[in-house]
Order: C-alpha cells, then sequence, then structure tokens
C-alpha cells in the first residue's frame, strides 16, 4: 500500500481497493466530525488551486466546502474566466504558477490527460476533478462511498450503468471502479452508438467482473442493486428521432420502478440530471442521489487530508 | 417572539417589530466590535453559499464581508456563470446542492416566491437577498436601522420614497418596513407609471400608516425628514421623451435642497445610483446613502449570526 | 523614511531604496515562514478587496494567496463582473462601497491614473496592481527581490530590459524601479515604434541612470547580468509583415543565450509569454522566471502586512 501524502490523484485505477478502504475510513471520520459541529482545522494557512479549465458548479464547490470545512482556503478560476486563461497562456505555465501559489491543484480540463500532463509539471499533488471522458476518480470515490455506506459493501450486489456509456466520464470512472471489487455483475445499459469505450471494456475484461452490455432497462431492471443513472445528450445523436426514442426508454420513472425493481434498489446519479430521472422519484425509497451528493464533501475532505498528509 | 435561529429570511413582513429591535441591539455590538478591531470568530467551520442568480455586486460583497469579518467562509456563484447553471438543471436541484454544502444559503433571484419556493425545499435557513419585484428584506434593515442610528428612532418621521415604486424592491420592502412601526408620514413620490403595487398599497391601508401618494418631490420635500431615493429606469417607459421629463423633475440636487429641505433631512439611496443624486450632495450634512452602504455589514453580521445560533 | 502602515502604493517611484529594502527584509522573513510550514495568521479578521477592472490571473491569484496564507479574507471582483459593473455605477461608488467593507483595496484598470484617482477617494490605503501603461509598483518590487536574490544586490549590474517599452506597464516600473538604484548599466531593447516614452526617458534621464536605447539584443547580450523580458502584442504593428520580423528577432531561445550570454545570465519575465522564450530555456541555468513569479507571494504578503500595519 502506498502512501497517500504528496500523491497525485488521476485515475481511480492507480489506487488498490485496501488504499480506497483507508479513504473511506478517514471519510467516515469526517462525516462524523461534520455531523458533530466543527471540524478540526487541519487545513489552516493551507491552500488549494481550484483550476477549472471547463466549467463546473457541483465539482468545484463540492471541492471548496471540503478544504474551507478544515479551514484551508482555495484560489483559482473557472469556466469565462478559465477560457481566456486557456488563449493567453500555455498549460504548463499556468500550472507552473498555480503549484507556485498552492499546496495541492484541484483540476478539470476538457482534455485527455492533461491531468497527468499537469501532474509531470507540478511539484505539488494534484488532483483530477474530470479530464475529456474517461476520468474523474473523485467521483468514482463518492459513488463507491455512497455504495458503501447504503449496502455495507461493494462487493455481491448487482449493479445497472445507464445512459451515456461511451462520453461520460462518471459512468466511465464508475465502471472502472467496479473491477477493483467483487461485484456480482454489472449491466451496462446504453443505445448502441453510446456503449463503453473499448479501453473500458478491455479493463473488465481483464479484472473478470461479469458484465452484460444491453440496450433494455427493462429486461434487467429487476435484477438490480444498484441503478447508477447519468444523462444522454442530445449532441451524440445524429438523428435528433433517434435521441427522443432512446430518452424515453431510459427515463427513470416512480412508475417504473415500483413495477419492476426490487423494494431495495437504490439510484445513483452524478447530477446534475435534466429529466433521465422523474422528479416522482425523489422522495421515494429509491433514490439515492441526494445522498450521494452530499457525501461528495466528506469523501473530499478525507482525500485533501490523506493527499497533503494532516491526516490522519 | 419567535426565536431568531434556524429562521428562513423572506420578506420584511415575517419579522415583528421586537424582532427587528432585537436584530438592532445586535448589529449595534457588531459595529462596535468592527470599529474596535477584530470581530469574535463566530463563523469559524461555518460555509454560507451565495447563490446569486441575478448579478449583485453591492449585496453579495456585502454578505461575503459580513461571513468573512466573523471567520466564516463563503462558497456560490454569482452572475454570468449562474446563467448557465440555470439553464442546465433545475432551481430544486441546485438549491440542494447547496444545501447539503453549507449552513445557510443566500439567494438572488429574478423571480418573485423563489426565495420561498428554495427555502422550502433547503433544510438549512435561507436568505433572501432580493426576488423579483417585491422583497429585499435586508436592504429594508439596513434601511431601519440606518435610519435609526441617525435619529435614534424609526417612528414619529416624515418619510419621502421617490422613484420607481413599482417594480424596485429596496423601495417596496422599505415602505413594507415602516408598516412595523408608526411613521408621522408617508409620502410615495413617482411617476403615474410607477405607483406601488396594489398589494403593497394594501398592506399600508390595513397598518394605519398615514400615507400620501403624489408626484411632485418639490411639494413636499419640505416637510420631510427622510428621503429615501430610489433609481428610475428608461426601459420602464414606453416613450423616451416621458423618462427623460420624469427624470429630470426628480434629480435630487445639493441647490433643491438647500432651497427646499429641512437642515436635518437625510437622504438615502439603497445604491448603485445613475443620476437621481448629484455628486454636489455627496459632501453635504444630507448624504446618508453612504452610511448607509457601510452599515450593511454589520447588520448582515448580526442578521447570520443569529440565524445560525452564534449570537448572542 | 516614512512609516509603511496606511500608505498607498501608486507608482515604485512613491518609495526610496530604503524602504523597500525595508519590505525586503520582511518579505525575507515571509519567504522564510512559508517555507516552515505554517505563517502567522496576522491578518486575521481582515478583508482585502480584490478590485480588477481589468482582467489578471497571475496577480490576482498572487495576491490572494498572499492574503490567505496570513489567515486573511478577499472580496471583489474580476473581467467579465468588472465590466458590466463598470456600466452601471461611477468608480468613485465602487471604491467607497470597497472601503466601506475592507481594510485594504488591491486594484487594476485599463486606465493611468485611475488607481491615484482611487486612492483619494479611499481612506483605507490602495495598492495598485496596474494601471494603464506605466504604474506595476508591486511586479516592480518583486522583480528587484528576484534580483537581489539572485546575486544579492541591484546595483552594479548592467540589465536589458526587451519588447514593448512603450506601452507595456511591467517593462516601465521595472525601469523606474533601476533609477532607485545603481545598475551599472541599462539596455533599452525595442523597436522603433515601442521605445520608452518621455515620462519615462525623463526620470532615467534625470537619474543619472547610465542607459543606452537599441534595437538589437544580439549586440549587446554578450554584456547583460539580467535580460528582462516582456512581450510584444501584435496589435502594436500597423503592418503584420513588420510585426513577424521583430518578433522573430527578438526570441529568446537556449542557442541564443549558449552561443552570446554570459553563464550567469539571469532571464526574468513578468509573464505571462507567448511564444517570446522559447520552451528550452526554461529548464536552463538562465531561467530565473518561474522563481520571480514565486517570489510574488511573499513579497505582497510582507507589503500587505506592512500596510496594514501588522508587521513587524
Amino acid at each position: 500500500m502506498r502512501a497517500w501524502q504528496g500523491r497525485d490523484v488521476i485515475s481511480i485505477l492507480d489506487f488498490t481497493r485496501d488504499e480506497l478502504e483507508q479513504l473511506f475510513a478517514a471519510a467516515e471520520e469526517m462525516e462524523e466530525k461534520l455531523s458533530r459541529g466543527k471540524p478540526p482545522r487541519l487545513l489552516e494557512g493551507r491552500i488549494v488551486a481550484l483550476a477549472f479549465f471547463e466549467p463546473s458548479t457541483r465539482t468545484r464547490l463540492s471541492f471548496e466546502a471540503a478544504v474551507k470545512r478544515l479551514g484551508g482556503e482555495t484560489i483559482g478560476f473557472s469556466g469565462e474566466e478559465a477560457t481566456s486563461l486557456a488563449k493567453g497562456e500555455n498549460l504548463a505555465d499556468t500550472i507552473r504558477m498555480l503549484d507556485s501559489y498552492a499546496d495541492l491543484i484541484v483540476m478539470r480540463h476538457r482534455y485527455e490527460g492533461a491531468a497527468l500532463y499537469a501532474a509531470e509539471i507540478a511539484e505539488h499533488p494534484l488532483i483530477n476533478a474530470g479530464d475529456g471522458r474517461q476520468h474523474h476518480p473523485t467521483q468514482a470515490m463518492l459513488d463507491l462511498y455512497t455504495v458503501r455506506k447504503l449496502f455495507g459493501t461493494v462487493d455481491g450486489l448487482v449493479y445497472g450503468v445507464l445512459g451515456d456509456l461511451r462520453y461520460g466520464r462518471a459512468a466511465s470512472s464508475f465502471i472502472l471502479s467496479l473491477t477493483l471489487y467483487r461485484p456480482s455483475k454489472v449491466y451496462l445499459i446504453s443505445p448502441r452508438l453510446l456503449r463503453v469505450r473499448p479501453e473500458v471494456r478491455m479493463v473488465l475484461e481483464e479484472s473478470g467482473v461479469r458484465f452484460v452490455e444491453t440496450e433494455s432497462l427493462e429486461e434487467v431492471l429487476p435484477e438490480l442493486d444498484v441503478l447508477y443513472v447519468t444523462r444522454i445528450q442530445r449532441e451524440r445523436f445524429p438523428d435528433p428521432q433517434e435521441y427522443e426514442k432512446v430518452r424515453g426508454s431510459y427515463r427513470v420513472t416512480l412508475d417504473l420502478l415500483e413495477r419492476l425493481a426490487k423494494p431495495d434498489l437504490k439510484v445513483l446519479h452524478p447530477l446534475p440530471r435534466v429529466d433521465e430521472i422523474d422528479y416522482r422519484v425523489d422522495g421515494s425509497r429509491y433514490a439515492a442521489y441526494f445522498l450521494q451528493a452530499r457525501l461528495g464533501v466528506p469523501v473530499r475532505m478525507a482525500l485533501v487530508s490523506l493527499v497533503l498528509g494532516v491526516w490522519p
């Protein structure tokens, strides 16, 4: 088991199951500290740079809350500002600047590999908050943590991952993260055009995890313990009619769940959603996506603390 | 008298005079602490979400300063970023996200009722920093506090509220707030098109406050103790000539004040102004709008501390 | 020697050599504190307003990091937001607002004189983070500090300042700052169109500093101890071909340095760069620009602490 301190977080596959369990133990302590009021000021005097070259509200605010709950500070940029920055200066110089101002860099970028490249330039550790289509390791961490909290374990469950498995990095990262555990079975539910990418399928095959690709949610829904829903974007479809068809058949409604799902099925979603989960599901026993969003803060508190070496 | 802790702040009418007096007593203490140097770190480890769906600089920075003076932290978004957020996600999901990251939400939105709706979703308290045309309760709080500071009381004074009384939420909120007190008289000075809305007139009538609607500033100016000026926006007028006429007749100049006003008249303005108050008024005995802006910080320090239950 | 506390920082020429040495002594202590871990929380409870009417990432984040490293907080705006602000309200009112929320204002503006004007309005001290074409005093401070760190002194060295000496405020400020010291010689290397402005030349002449204006980098390179490179912007040239010619002849490459420069030459650059310094220089003995960027934080920590009177 490698030490957490000073480590870059690029892909969920950089971590072993034991290392993740260490993270989750720390996250549990953070959760408890949060619920009891003031968490310890572990990050006082520390600065985390938030470099969001692609706009993001949830992930950015979740990291910001995590750092600030522990008495740390953030600096950085996002969205518009990042765009104009991107025009004026090469990525390496921007990363060197942040590296000389901060103790840790959290970065989102639209190109795959950007986080790895930046991590090689920075002397301080760097956390990938999403790069391109494949990696969003901290999302996968909080997803696993949520499952573990709901079921006591990640192993032995039947998972369905629904939506855009080709371009959606949350879905890809979650699928990859399951290969570190022993799920009973993983259904990859997507339209043909949006099936998992070959690199992800290869990792699945090598891991020995049982997985099945399918286009039908209804057929597999009765077997699932966890349904991980993601957005399907209109832009992915050359034909708008094709999009409408897919969208309709993948809409998770309360009626559908009550008709076909196990009573203990839990629905996850990295959010934001458009309309792939009906609002009537929100108040039901199935909905776990708001809990999941909330758990992002303690998981990131734990992650930042471990990487900066201030915990335990 | 209801407890302040955990309370939503949607409209100034949600509060009694006694409750406001409690707030103002706390604000006085905050003012004193600010003037003596370091205020107590009452909000250490706390996070306030600033959700400005409509751009704002003054109100946002005033809340931000208030929270940070007390050792708390803020997260959030404003302007451009909020616009793109608004497109991608429904308000309820955004509020739930902020509610799970922060201890308190401060929100501005262009639709009336948005704050009330959001407060019903959020488990943490929510402060309305302006929604639509009618409510801007924290502005009214600092307005009353300013009058109280200048005259020792809110009661017994003659008020003029000038400008766009129809669409301006600062003016509406101030007028409503006066119904909680016993002003001697309230002149509502506006062009015909921009008279107070029926809902506001109804509250005035029921309250028993003596009020008079007029189009002429000059006629009533000699009677006033407080002149509350607000902007008149060109867009409200179908006819640009009509706008120019109104604008000219409502311009508060030093000459006008010296000619017609009581020597102790105080001019308030929620700011920003365009040209409705001449810059020559700034240095005069009449100008109270910069003091008013400054008092926004201690009033909001008091409000946030009361609502979060860390004061007294 | 004037006291630092409460002082505005508008131009580098507002300071004497002795005052700058006092600043640099404080910066050395800040550097040491940074390297040993947690710097003291000198700014706890203090708020610095960052008013960037012109977009900036490096200078803004450098100030933000400096303030936050010392436990202080920032509020403010930049870029887009500032633009819309600028439309709605006059500068004086905006400055008054910030002045009433914060203990110190750091301001960037595209008009010369804006900082001086704002400083006259604000009761709290104001630091100019760049106004128009001439003044960027904190950049000059960190430039001098970098030279002093590299050579043990600013005196007695041969300097070359390269690029747009007419419109570039970092170059102008650096040149002006050298007149407070006793450089052996200063070469001003630029295309004819972009020579130093008359006001700067006048200060140089009056100071008695030996300076030579030239168009050729190659001719003077062998003599230099310090080469201060700045960007040349395409927009400055009426003829694009002229631009391409200039750009090519002023490109600092590793080959050029190895062929002509002293082994101890150090290359500085205020950054961001476009392509005026080849990336192959980055890893070489000549490159001092990343160090320079890093030193911006301790210099600004010292500056803010002195101006706010919390150090020593």
